[in-house]
């Protein structure tokens, strides 16, 4: 273990802290996929997760992890995605409130599904900077604590505990490949692979629209990204300074797909697996379809992010 | 067991011929589905079954009950749905040919997937009169043994075995409501929960566009659709002699609804659990939905039927 990075105790305990809260999701495999592509794929489907996406995870360890005068106050964030419902849905399980920026211009379902979870909005200009301004009066405000969705030691545990429940349930994986975004997925699970599963090498993907991490990884240096298009929404933030780290170590490489590719994946996973996988979770499978990862005669963790998409906004 | 209906052994030994072949598909479960409706819902998902849908089960069952000699010739059918595909596969995987008889509207999706699973297709114009008098021929010509897609003892056995592994893994059913077609799914699901738990209603979930099974069952006596709407596409066929008979005696009721639910009751399913179900498949959920069946407190088993959808023309 590295100073600074979650070691394998911490995630076995944020484990079993989050276990009594979230959904232990199952693994599928498909004999047509194995068959097309000569390998075994295990396909763990984090869009059966509470709130519909691994999220749930790191939110729960957060919350679950406060102290009880601290958890009273609430906790904060600013997000337009799947970490706002997390952050809603977990607060109120522990009975707290989440307050929740998110931009003025975020989808009517999203802000809808963080209304749902009980989370309270406050709403801003679209731009990192207003974001962030808004989310530190709200704060200074309310008294509640930020939880930032991927650069945060408890997010970064919580989420590595969908891999250690991947390797546990299927042994001797040569490889696991997950999507990249601010990383913290990407961190947690190659944390898990290194201390649970060391033979097993992690891969990550990433939208090339979006390929900060890619470019951060060879470059050996943090370089944002400015402004990505990509329809991988869960994917458009940048690496952070807790979690690029952990991936320089312990992530085996980065491979970037085509938009095109992403949503090719994407409807062919609907098609063959019978299940709803938002843009990001396909970014994986399409580095396989796009022969970006070999995986000829190998056993391949892939680990499906979420599935939350808007139905009638579909991509094709 | 009444004269002429399959036996509990008989559904016993079709469960045992047809496991090597297909999936044993999961019981999935919504937290958020059983908070609304105040009660235990378990999703069995044929939708995950190999060619997407239930009818995999007795077309294996069918032909795997045959001897190798008539196995040999192959087999036949008239089918533009789910039949087809698994007959097409079935047989494939026996070693043997299928030869299909589709009308000549059928949409290209359907017909690349019964080309895919190997099947010999012969077109023919879009009446019931063209497929069975193309089907007689074809039949004659090839010597192939026409497997009917529901009015068959060994299909109804074989779509007997979902049921059966739902009652074996979830007990204590109050209900089960599967949808209703040609009735080989219902019957099948109906003799199931009467050998194997006794003590489980079989409710069966209808378009109100293609009603023959609601009102055959209020006139006790076969009253065929005439050219049924629905976009159930899988339901528009009508009861037969064999399967109305089984459905007379052990469903509990038959309960319809409109196309405007069963759109509402897909688009749920997909949203909240985040699978793929056909419009068939999302009739009993409709019921529900509707009000049309009181689910109050009850342990309810649904039958997913399948999965098998145009994602290029979804209906919302």
């Amino acid at each position: 273990m590295t100073a600074g990075f979650p070691s394998a105790e911490i995630i076995r305990d944020a484990h079993e802290r989050i276990k009594p809260y979230i959904n232990h999701t199952p693994v599928i495999v498909s004999a047509t996929m194995d068959r097309m592509f000569n390998s075994h794929i295990f396909f763990k489907c984090e869009n059966f997760q509470k709130v519909g996406a691994f999220k749930a995870r790191g939110a729960t360890n957060a919350v679950r992890s406060l102290d009880t005068e601290t958890l009273r106050k609430g906790v904060a964030t600013h997000s337009s995605g799947n970490h706002a419902q997390a952050l809603a849905w977990a607060a109120a399980l522990a009975g707290t409130k989440a307050f929740i920026v998110m931009p003025s211009n975020s989808s009517p379902v999203k802000i809808e599904a963080v209304k749902g979870y009980g989370g309270i909005i406050t709403f801003c200009e679209p731009t990192l900077e207003a974001r962030e301004t808004t989310l530190q009066k709200v704060v200074e405000e309310t008294g509640a604590v930020e939880i930032h969705p991927y650069n945060d030691l408890r997010i970064i545990a919580g989420q590595a505990t969908s891999a250690l429940e991947l390797i546990t349930e299927i042994e001797k994986l040569d490889m696991i490949i997950a999507p990249v975004g601010g990383g913290g997925l990407l961190s947690g699970t190659a944390l898990s692979a290194f201390y649970f599963s060391p033979g097993t090498v992690v891969v990550a993907a990433e939208p090339v629209m979006a390929d900060d991490a890619f470019r951060s990884f060879k470059l050996g240096t943090l370089v944002p990204s400015v402004n990505p298009q990509t329809i991988a929404d869960g994917l458009r933030t940048s690496l952070g300074d807790l979690t690029f780290p952990i991936i320089k170590k312990h992530v085996g490489s980065i491979v970037t797909v085509s938009e095109e590719s992403i949503v090719s994946a994407m409807k062919f996973i609907w098609e063959r697996m019978k299940i709803i996988v938002e843009p990001s979770s396909a970014v994986p499978f399409a580095a396989i379809m796009e022969h970006r990862i070999n995986v000829d005669g190998k056993r391949v963790g892939i680990i499906i992010s979420g599935g939350n998409v808007d139905l009638d906004n579909l991509p094709w």
